[in-house]
């Protein structure tokens, strides 16, 4: 398979985030063809529609990475049973100025992982709503709800358990399958 | 009726905001017996999880100014199909730390404004999922669609049509009623 | 506290339905003052504006008996990551024809019960969203997701698990405070 | 471009449905290489899973039908802010027994009608929820939400507005396309 850049955002800014473990996780077991590059949100001034004229640097930045990947790795917890603000304002920032969203047409995947155990539905469910109207192609199956992120990790923060490994290797073969599939269909 | 302090959340920082003009005109007809108070959100950083042992000033100023609130009217737009980032973000920040959530139990009311046509209708219900979670009682009837906001204010910011004027007017006349009511059932 | 005339409406027809077990389950760990009664839904045809101006026998039936329940508890399993058609069939009967709704102002508990892992949290939430808008007042916390139910009830249908029937009784206490809140603020 | 079998399922059981009006007009204006077919679910016995040994003679027909097609075109109304529980119903009949799913890899396209003014956008995405979970491949842009229906069409149930003929045969352009670009990335 042609070689793929995947961009990934990670929901959470925490330094010990399980949904960072997670995602590093993901690319540990991924096809070769996907190379992976962390897209930084943390940096990011709230969105504020009046800079739509003149953005901030972090703005033009962070919309030119996205704009650079082939397609895009979403790890998100939840808060309050929905997107976090964090994740859901780099989504806004990057899909403006009206017109110039730069998420279109990316192909996507969701694995959204708690401590909880209702495996972050609320958060997947809404993430999703947001990037149908982006027009991104997002992956349906394997849907990947992550829960008890507690005991999923050693302290090196590597999956300590061959199912979820399976699992985690398995998302990210149909991801690449997906990507592909969306790929074939837009030549 | 008695005194009530309303925290009003505007989810959009334009200064020349639909929202901020619809939350203005809400207050002009409101009961007088809501006391409203306009709650800054633009100001707070990004939620991270780390801050939860020492939390930024504007964190703390701000879950102490919606600790002081009876009830909170919330005015969002939609920014793809769901609330905006800046909107949830703050949410997020007065949620937290873990137990101390400083939302539960208050009264809301929620008022979607869009230039669009389908009334906001993704960032009303996907707000409506996180309030339920943070346990605040959200006003059910009547729901508060505004559409094509655009062509609903003059100059000044003022409601150019009756018909508008009245549904708000109705509106918060039922956000005070509801408000008497959840107050009545916890005494 | 008072007598209450709670209806309880189970989402699955099955004979064996682990989301009747919970149902009797709650029921039998519920404050002494719930009286319960099931509400038929498996004998309703399928919904027909047409059908408004002379509704089926089963109809009528099912309208008047939701209409003389004092509070409403539905137990739901989840069909395709939503509401199951069956259950939802039964709350668009009920709430035609047009104005003439029976199910507003009740109070409601949700417990949404699955084999699988996330807890029906989409059925859970698509529910939420239509009693929202029929103007019922919806228990928030404690959220009532049930996994796993394969593991939970013995032969007989009864909880297995000390944990769950404390949270089971929790829940129905939780049910129980939340309905003469309810009713004290409407009187 | 090659002929494509689209299965038309409508969300109403009313005999002078906006929703029928609806889908017969975007009929009218789809490209022709589309070959249309109404799928009945007014006939289909409410899902009971004790069923799923020995279905009745009206599931197993409407799950043939479905298998048939190479696509399908869901118009429906909102009831309740959800999807009607009579659609609701066809899809779960047909994504059981369990495995058995005949919806699985079909294009889709989900058109909302309604006579309010927030265009059905709940049953519009409460259905796009199920059917993520089905793995069918929907179409995202443009999103279909008509409004205010009593005031589209003539008597005969024509379009009677050029713009919304104009957006109606755009709709369908966007579909063919996104079946053929579908099925490309399927082969």
């Amino acid at each position: 398979m042609k070689e793929v850049k995947v961009g990934v955002v990670v929901g959470s800014l925490r330094k010990d985030s399980y949904n960072l473990m997670a995602a590093n996780a993901l690319i540990s077991v991924a096809p070769r063809n996907l190379k992976f590059e962390f897209i930084e949100i943390g940096n990011l001034e709230l969105y504020n529609q009046d800079y739509d004229e003149k953005s901030p640097e972090s703005y033009v930045a962070f919309r030119e990475k996205v704009k650079s990947m082939d397609a895009i790795l979403f790890v998100t917890p939840e808060y309050n049973r929905s997107v976090p603000g964090v994740l859901k304002n780099a989504i806004d920032i990057a899909s403006r100025p009206w017109g110039q969203s730069v998420w279109g047409g990316k192909p996507a995947a969701i694995m959204s992982v708690t401590i909880g155990n209702v495996g972050a539905f609320g958060a997947n469910h809404h993430l999703r709503q947001a990037l149908m109207f982006l027009d991104m192609a997002v992956l349906a199956q394997p849907e990947a709800y992550i829960s008890n992120a507690m005991s999923l990790f050693d302290a090196s923060g590597k999956l300590v358990n061959e199912d979820t490994k399976a699992f985690f290797t398995n998302f990210m073969k149909a991801f690449a399958d997906f990507i592909d599939y969306a790929n074939q269909g837009l030549n």
